[in-house]
């Protein structure tokens, strides 16, 4: 493919370049200052996707899952896009390195991208840079977006405000259901799902997950299914993707755009939060100056004022003058 | 006690006033902005009294362990202030009631201060009152401070920010060491009691806990011993203090001023981070601005920059002065 000097990695997105798709992500991965204006370009083409986000504990059978929803999308002519966040980068974790190689497989069908994304050591901007991902891979043009990120804390949790849907995957085995109640997985889920649903105790879990769906979240409009499945025997798949589609269909009639401002409002609280913590307490942040503050004696109650003080000064006068 | 109009509760503090020191920490508590100036007055006097912190999951006998140690610091002529933190209003939960209506037996003896905290519905300025109450008893002259709180997440970690030594509690039960490994209860502890030594597991526990300090921090100068008591019925109680003697020991060997300096700085940039949470996204905060701005059509992406771009133009220009 020809590629003009001065062509943008917009443009060469909008017109179906892999390799500029890969470079823009890369830039959203690594925090590149070029990433804005491409994404601020791109921006009119995001929100055609639907996003799927799958989340659940290690070992619970996401990255198979993901797989499959591929396929099955693949075989009803769905173009699939899918970002897996590893807390871990996937060249280190052996299990990782072996669903990611099962998955690359797929990458020989033109209509699937897969795009893994390690955790740059920290948390920080792991939000950030997967819904920057998910933006691209929509802006490109994937029909559905299959975004997966282990559960284990808030940074992973942070992650799921880019899905349109949230698939929580669990599996029988030592209390596993009540792990998930106590790790707040239920609170973020739109689909349950239980995975190796042939497995001794899967029943039990599927029981004991309808009751506490029952009885936790009456008053909610959406009634959150609990379906069985096995990715690693391909079934109940299809299962999962109409649970997917009906909550697609439940959210469209409730106000897609409301619900996607309600995320993205999150989305841009997180960001800032991240980047403000980074540059505040980061290599070139006020470490130094707190320390020599106490050192002459403050308190840290006085230091912590004086600080937020001169943080918030910049903002204060702005948002009074626009009120 | 007469009390001149103009004196200042720092002032009234310094003489030994209770009254003014309950005032104080409620303005703490409050965030009441006439708290800075009296803490700046009261500071030359903070940082002489020991500050053990007692945490642990519910149930393992917290309040009944710093009762017991305030009982013994007692009986050894150490005044005692005591600081707890309660997760919900000490006016709703049962047995925390209880136990701390048990504990007011103790104010009738003017060597000893309780004071409870509750977290205001959110978790928002726990550790930075807390802290700032831990300073007040300080400043107050008690020679031991107990800070008593839950160790259920990191809200509850920060506020042992404040504390010199950290005493975690645990108790025998179902995988209640197991847990406290997962909920990183072992990574903040200075010192490790097993209290109900009498239940059935207590040794066992123990063992588990020896074994797994062993094998966590062999690089650590302090080795974190582990510490059989029961403190319902009075037992090894002295062999706690005696292990929080040990580590003060250890602690001021090895540099007080720098270990406290390091949590001081902590206690900043948590206490910075909260405040700036709540300025930026409490009633007043930037919500409305950002929902406007993705209704025009900009991207989280975008208007995260830019917000990020104007809270921190404030900050860059007097830090690149510095330099």
């Amino acid at each position: 493919m020809q590629v003009a000097a001065s062509e943008t990695l917009a443009a060469r997105i909008e017109r179906g370049d892999r390799t500029a798709l890969a470079r823009m992500i890369s830039w959203a991965e690594n925090g590149d200052p070029r990433f804005a204006a491409e994404l601020a370009a791109l921006w009119p083409r995001v929100g055609r996707a639907w996003r799927i986000g799958v989340t659940g504990p290690p070992g619970a059978g996401k990255s198979t899952l993901v797989n499959e929803l591929a396929r099955v999308e693949r075989s009803r002519e769905r173009t699939v896009g899918i970002c897996a966040v590893d807390p871990s980068s996937p060249f280190t974790g052996g299990a990782l390195l072996g669903d990611r190689i099962r998955m690359d497989d797929r990458t020989l069908d033109p209509g699937v991208y897969i795009r893994s994304m390690a955790s740059r050591g920290s948390h920080g901007g792991l939000a950030r840079a997967a819904a920057s991902a998910c933006d691209v891979l929509d802006a490109f043009g994937f029909a559905t977006i299959l975004l997966e990120t282990v559960g284990v804390g808030q940074a992973e949790y942070d992650v799921l405000d880019a899905a349109d849907t949230v698939v929580v995957v669990l599996c029988p085995g030592a209390g596993d259901g009540i792990q998930a109640m106590k790790a707040g997985l239920l609170e973020v889920a739109d689909v349950l799902v239980v995975n190796k649903s042939d497995m001794p105790g899967a029943e039990r879990l599927q029981n004991d997950l309808i009751e506490a769906v029952h009885v936790r979240f009456t008053k909610r409009a959406w009634s959150v299914p609990v379906v069985a499945a096995s990715a690693g025997t391909s079934k109940g798949i299809e299962d999962v993707l109409e649970a997917v589609a009906q909550h697609r269909a439940h959210v469209e009639a409730s106000g897609l755009e409301a619900a996607r401002r309600r995320k993205r409002i999150e989305q841009v609280r997180h960001s800032v939060s991240e980047q403000l913590a980074e540059r505040l307490w980061g290599p070139k942040g006020l470490r130094g100056r707190v320390e020599a503050e106490l050192e002459r004696g403050a308190s840290p109650h006085a230091v912590a004022a004086a600080l937020l003080e001169e943080i918030t000064q910049g903002l204060n006068r702005p948002t009074e003058a626009r009120r």
